[in-house]
């Protein structure tokens, strides 16, 4: 930390979050139906890790809690891998205190209330059982929620397949965060699995339409935007 | 194929399946349920690319369809790359004749009735809505019944975790295919998603238990049987 501290005198632009702890979430989670299956959302991680990596190029000390991806861990980071909902909420409350949270991961809204403990079998004309299924906790709420425990700058994700803007806006009230980081993953936008972002960035001031861009470039851009919010300086 | 056959006469043992044309499926399958979620088999296909290979090495040509897997093609093998098990079938039937076909995808035995065409959204107090699944096509029996297209040998895979040489005997009657290989993938056997695998070769003359062994070596002791079997030669 005093190192941490003489760097950021030294170079302050450079290192703008040193001193600073940050949280962010990344990539699917997967909730079981049985011991050989469960249900994903599609999410490469990919845009979540390069945030963890932005903010820890600028001075940040980043925990990253990663749910299922194949990508490789961020170097300079601390990775937490975990597989559910309930896991990785788990994870991001022992990850508190943090003055940021970056809630990247495209964390799935319910599980199966009561995943079988043996594989499902086909029985020869029977359909699937009915699966039920119970709502996941909210982690973007959670996190939201006022408290002496509420980072500072808590930024939510929204992908979106069609009202992006108005949807996005309304989950940014709903949930209680700062800012909310929305896209369009729409199959016609082609955003979906790929290495690029198209994002809107939405906040008490307004809306930001930023550039399609490559996803490190959006976290670069992200990571400086959270660094001038919180020190007032742009790096 | 001349210099396949000048290659076999040569080193008839070494290239044993020289002129054959052998069909895989690996990996597992993904089912929609909307643009962002999806129903998944744990599977990482690893098993069933190194029987491609195994085969390949035992100069068959082969020609693998491989569902949604992160790891990568195997050398000196056609892979077709498909993501649900209707695409699979498709692909399998369009890749006939084959003499030989090695049935090791984890095919999602039910998909969702009718996929949402917008992401299905989280409405406040209310629960996800009901899932009505139906039954997937079943490629293996499929390939397995009688007719002009049959490949000579089809084995089909039972990943179970209970009873799993009852159950995988049971499956090899019903399906119609001439080998069943079963693995017991039950939580405490360790096997899903490892480097090792323990199967039984049930085939019409008995059961074979083998011992754990990598999945490679898994996967040359199975060329080999199916080398033997086609060409009454022990390689």
């Amino acid at each position: 930390v005093i190192l941490d501290h003489i760097l950021s005198m030294l170079t302050p632009k450079a290192r703008p979050l040193a001193g600073h702890h940050a949280l962010v979430t990344s990539g699917p989670t997967h909730e079981p139906i049985d011991p050989v299956r469960y249900i994903a959302n599609r999410s490469s991680g990919r845009q979540g890790h390069a945030i963890a990596q932005a903010l820890a190029a600028l001075g940040a000390r980043v925990t990253l809690i990663a749910g299922p991806v194949t990508i490789a861990d961020p170097p300079g980071v601390t990775v937490l891998h975990v597989e559910t909902a309930a896991e990785m909420l788990a994870a991001v409350r022992a990850a508190l205190p943090a003055d940021i949270a970056v809630l990247a991961a495209a964390v799935a809204d319910w599980r199966v209330a009561e995943p079988a403990t043996g594989k499902i079998k086909k029985q020869p004309g029977a359909e699937m059982p009915a699966l039920t299924f119970v709502t996941n906790p909210d982690i973007l709420a959670t996190i939201s929620e006022p408290g002496p425990l509420r980072p500072r700058l808590v930024v939510g994700f929204a992908a979106e397949t069609d009202d992006v803007i108005a949807h996005a806006t309304a989950k940014r009230l709903r949930k209680g965060c700062d800012w909310l980081v929305a896209n369009d993953v729409s199959p016609a936008s082609g955003v979906m699995g790929g290495t690029e972002n198209e994002i809107h960035l939405i906040s008490a001031a307004g809306i930001e339409d930023w550039p399609r861009l490559p996803k490190d470039a959006v976290a670069a851009r992200l990571a400086a935007r959270i660094a001038q919010e919180l020190t007032g300086e742009t790096p």
